[in-house]
């Protein structure tokens, strides 16, 4: 796969396989067209999501053990995390990091938080060259004019960039693949690419062939309600493969491509998103300049008004709470007045009597996990919020042009008879 | 504080506070005493532990403004990590990593599962060097004989290395602070050190001044009860501060001493474990050999008899669900009886009958609860055991002699009339 001397080219595949178990249409027959795929097209690096049941991927790890022989699943939360990767170079370790906020566990029919979302390394080697992967998948958008989840999503997103930017130091290539359930411009996904400095594949490459605007959730796809896409009629673009080198080695996207919605000889698609495919070619080169970790600094207006919502919750909790408890007191004062007055009759009938304690109970229980739950929740919030201001603090310092390292000031002189602008619009 | 051009030396600082407010003896006035010492003492680096409320973390903030001006509160589960830095240098990023794993909500005296335990990292420029700074407090062992959170600790200390590992790439030095909760030679300890590299202070410093064997839980401290260490009737070592270097910067541990019991002019201690201060010494150097990331092969064997535990304790919830839910079903079939042959008379006592539904109901949606909350549990369990595999297996590969990157072999010459050996004790 060495085009030339010390270059290498790899591919890679991204899908999310939409393999819920009894309930996704048609999930044995669509993992076998998946594993006939990847065994022929022997990509690189595959990463998978929504691979909910670890036996589909046990039978795919022994479907692709020639092709494949190096693979990985992440196992999180109660379902798993749902994601895999296959890879035809040896994996040398392995992380996962679990996002703090990931739905709500009485939003069953959601399964968001049962699958327990999360972003998984693997660290593998390609040729002389050290890359670090990722596969992630963050929390669906159900309804995007009312998005509850929002303010997890964006906290996700905040917590992938902060972990691939802190974990990718020692890496010469990394590469991303998922389902972000962002579309482009969302701000999480503005974060995470302004934070980190990855590419977008389809915004990077040339050569694209693919559906309209790079999309990965179309109208086109049998398995998609176009109920579902309302305001979109086409499709959403929230899938992606991105990328970046390091201060040792570039990375360029030679090509990207992805499927559009149905397969010829197939009667149905792959998945309900689309699956992509990326060929990045890395190239070593000298240092010349620091990396391109650029930070924006106007994403941080986000989570403040996402705290409001969190406590809102957790008060109604606490006063549900409160009055489950007063009625309990109520009730049992009640019981206790011809308890008390010896020889008089239990004015209250026995039934509705325990029914009531009953509910006072299941109330006082009830309230006091959503308490819990909730207090988590605002943790989460609220520590995303400290991190962010942190990043701010430390970037206008540096803006300021306080004695701290800076990589660029040295390269350049101030332009004559002008004093050197603490503001430099390239940081 | 810089002794010599480019040497540049630090003061860390670290304590398990015991702020339990309310419950944890004299903790206004032990707290005050902190404060005192700290804007005294003027240390580096601050590295607290168990500052269970953010109040008295933010009483603190105000009190060493001046002393130590940058700071960070790491947030985390229901009632917090815990985890404080107070910091010189300003902190220009921090990550926290929540524990998979971390006791059990019910066990609520024991409470470690409400703290939400983790470890936070802060990154810090001391001169022209990157610090990567990890506090962390690891699950409590409250019965060494019969410890039913060993496994928990020990996909802790997993995580702990995972974590320090992969996020220190870019760091010229690592520094870690807290209580680990374990003794310098159990598994945990082990797998720490030998994953990291990370080196002990005690034990590389020739200048300590403290208690016996640096134990840091003593039982000359008045809030320690001497039930609780038998049978170490002295004292245990469970906290520590631990370093690291890198190919660019050589560590030195120049002192360390530790508190000792009672405090001159004070009536009692600090907190119930014994303070510990290290003085470290950086020096920059130019690459002669890579760093010391030796690996060990002899640790694995630990996760294997947890999983048993958890997925016998998840059986035993699914059985009694299941008992509860036929037992539902009988009382069901029983009401229905009268109710199926028109005209009978009840033969159920109302009041049992109502009674037993709730005690069914309280059953099932206990286990129902404990059965999640296991399942959780035994998926991370394989997590740590399917990483510690692959770590095992891409250290086997290295050993065998494979097409792999080898550093060692190229700086040597095999002895002649013999094949070159494929495994190098070295590695």
């Amino acid at each position: 796969q060495n085009n030339n001397f010390n270059t290498a080219s790899v591919r890679v595949f991204s899908l999310n396989c939409w393999g819920i178990r009894y309930l996704s249409k048609h999930c044995p027959q669509r993992y076998a067209m998946i594993g006939d795929l990847l065994s022929k097209e022997e990509h690189d690096i595959v990463l998978l999501q929504e691979v909910w049941s670890e036996k589909d991927f046990l039978n795919l790890k022994k479907k692709l053990a020639c092709s494949h022989p190096h693979c990985h699943y992440f196992k999180s939360g109660v379902i798993g995390s749902g994601l895999a990767i296959f890879c035809k170079h040896r994996i040398h370790d392995t992380f996962l990091y679990r996002y703090s906020l990931n739905g709500y566990p009485y939003m069953a029919h959601h399964g968001d938080w049962f699958g327990g979302k999360a972003v998984g390394m693997a660290v593998i080697k390609i040729g002389s060259m050290t890359a670090n992967v990722y596969v992630t998948h963050l929390h669906a958008e159900y309804c995007r004019e009312k998005d509850s989840y929002l303010p997890h999503r964006v906290v996700q997103a905040w917590e992938l960039q902060q972990f691939i930017r802190h974990t990718s130091a020692g890496a010469d290539v990394v590469i991303v693949g998922g389902d972000l359930n962002m579309h482009p411009q969302d701000l999480g996904n503005r974060l995470l690419r302004a934070y980190t400095g990855l590419r977008d594949s389809y915004l990077e490459t040339a050569n694209f062939d693919g559906c309209e605007d790079g999309m990965t959730l179309i109208a086109d796809n049998p398995f998609i309600s176009k109920k579902e896409l309302v305001p979109f009629e086409k499709g959403i673009r929230i899938d992606y493969i991105l990328f970046k080198g390091s201060s040792k080695t570039d990375m360029h996207c030679d090509s990207m491509s992805t499927t559009k919605g149905s397969i010829p000889d197939h009667p149905f698609p792959y998945s309900d998103h689309e699956a992509l495919t990326a060929e990045l070619r890395m190239e070593p080169h000298t240092p010349t300049e620091p990396g391109h970790d650029k930070k924006s600094m106007d994403q941080d207006s986000g989570t403040l008004m996402f705290l409001c919502g969190a406590s809102m919750m957790r008060y109604t909790a606490t006063r549900t709470g409160i009055m489950g408890l007063a009625l309990l007191f109520l009730e049992l004062a009640i019981a206790a007045v011809p308890w008390l007055a010896l020889g008089a009759e239990q004015p209250f009938p026995r039934t509705s009597f325990y029914l009531l304690a009953a509910l006072c109970c299941a109330i006082l229980l009830t309230t006091f996990l959503l308490y819990i739950f909730y207090t988590m929740e605002l943790k989460s919030l609220q520590g995303a919020e400290d991190q962010m201001r942190l990043a701010v603090g430390s970037l206008q310092e540096k803006l300021r042009g306080f004695p701290l390292p800076q990589p660029y000031s040295t390269h350049r002189k101030p332009p004559e008879g002008q004093e050197p602008s603490a503001f430099d619009p390239e940081e």
